[in-house]
């Protein structure tokens, strides 16, 4: 097993999330580091699908990881065998990270030789979607066996993400799930979401995710 | 489309939920309901396993369903459809249900002529599980594509479940999940945890589940 950093995050008492969170970015620019704020329900693949994407771009970015759960640390032991660097923010119970959270999982990771920092928070469909962690983009994953009906229980996550992820697309035979229609309600969310359907078991669909967040990491850095 | 009535709930300012959860259990003891509060991750198939579970109950037990959501109202509409007495709960952004919240529900529900209330909880495993709702018994689902390090990575709510559910179980092949751990984990978090294996889909294990929820309500009515 893996020694992995646990970090045990303390809450945030900042008045304004909002202006904490704008902080963040302006610091990760001029470090040139690009943040990933990763969400989803439990189960939806998030860990396999970081360790995917990983795999894809580990020889031309520099990555760190940082995983956030409420307990364990089964994640982080999975990303620390990959040899990028990650830490464990732990959230004593609290059901998302905010700004101010998201900055002591960052001061830990340590950012300065990082493109790429990704944050898998808690996995949630409600409160994680409430908050800016002063992430650069905002990514989802929902997987086929959660249904194509989500975008309309669950209307605030698709509204503040950049992208989706549709993971398991591998075993759409077995369930009754409507691509065409997730895509729709998805859209009736937020028209300019980027989306891409995935199988972090199979492989498939990982290439033309990975380009895109290779294209954003790039764009950030050079613009 | 069924008509459902649409709740919209406000926030509790009571000073103690569990003082006026215990208030609720009393009256429905003196009503002989039962309230069982079912949660689980979005996806999961609470409304499905509701679905079979009505039709298993609904020629012995008169029953009635608050479908809590945050937005839309397309499991009430299911719901609506068996003819069972049913209100749609809207949360208003709010990612769980406290006592006086679910006191809302209950009065718009009408609870006196019932042997049998469901409260089906917003989809998240970590707020819920935070509240008592006044519920009599707390149920839970996690379905088998969720994976069995669950009760590692979300243990407050195996904690305070009566029961669980483990749905989907129809697509066993198609996933790695090992059964004997997640019970085993899942023990670990609460020995008296009773556990059912099912599939809301084909009906399997459906039977054993309903016999046991009606082996509560009937205690509930005449201990």
């Amino acid at each position: 097993m893996d020694s992995v950093q646990i970090i045990e995050i303390k809450e945030n008492v900042l008045a304004d999330n909002g202006l904490e969170a704008q902080r963040i970015r302006r610091q990760l620019k001029e470090e040139k580091t690009f943040l990933l704020n990763l969400m989803s329900s439990p189960g939806s693949g998030k860990t396999t699908t970081l360790l995917r994407t990983i795999e894809h771009l580990k020889n031309d970015l520099r990555i760190g990881v940082m995983e956030a759960d409420i307990d364990s640390a089964v994640d982080a032991e999975a990303i620390a065998a990959t040899s990028v660097k990650s830490v464990q923010l732990h959230t004593g119970g609290m059901c998302h990270l905010d700004a101010g959270m998201t900055e002591q999982g960052l001061q830990a990771l340590g950012t300065e030789d990082l493109d790429l920092a990704i944050l898998e928070n808690v996995g949630n469909l409600v409160c994680p979607a409430e908050f800016d962690t002063g992430a650069v983009q905002n990514a989802m994953i929902l997987s086929v066996p959660e249904g194509h009906d989500k975008p309309l229980k669950y209307p605030l996550i698709f509204t503040v993400c950049d992208v989706l992820l549709i993971n398991k697309i591998d075993v759409l035979p077995y369930f009754d799930f409507d691509m065409k229609k997730v895509v729709e309600y998805a859209h009736m969310r937020n028209p300019r979401l980027k989306i891409f359907p995935i199988s972090a078991k199979t492989g498939e669909g990982l290439g033309a995710w990975c380009h895109w967040l290779w294209e954003q990491v790039d764009t950030w850095q050079t613009s």
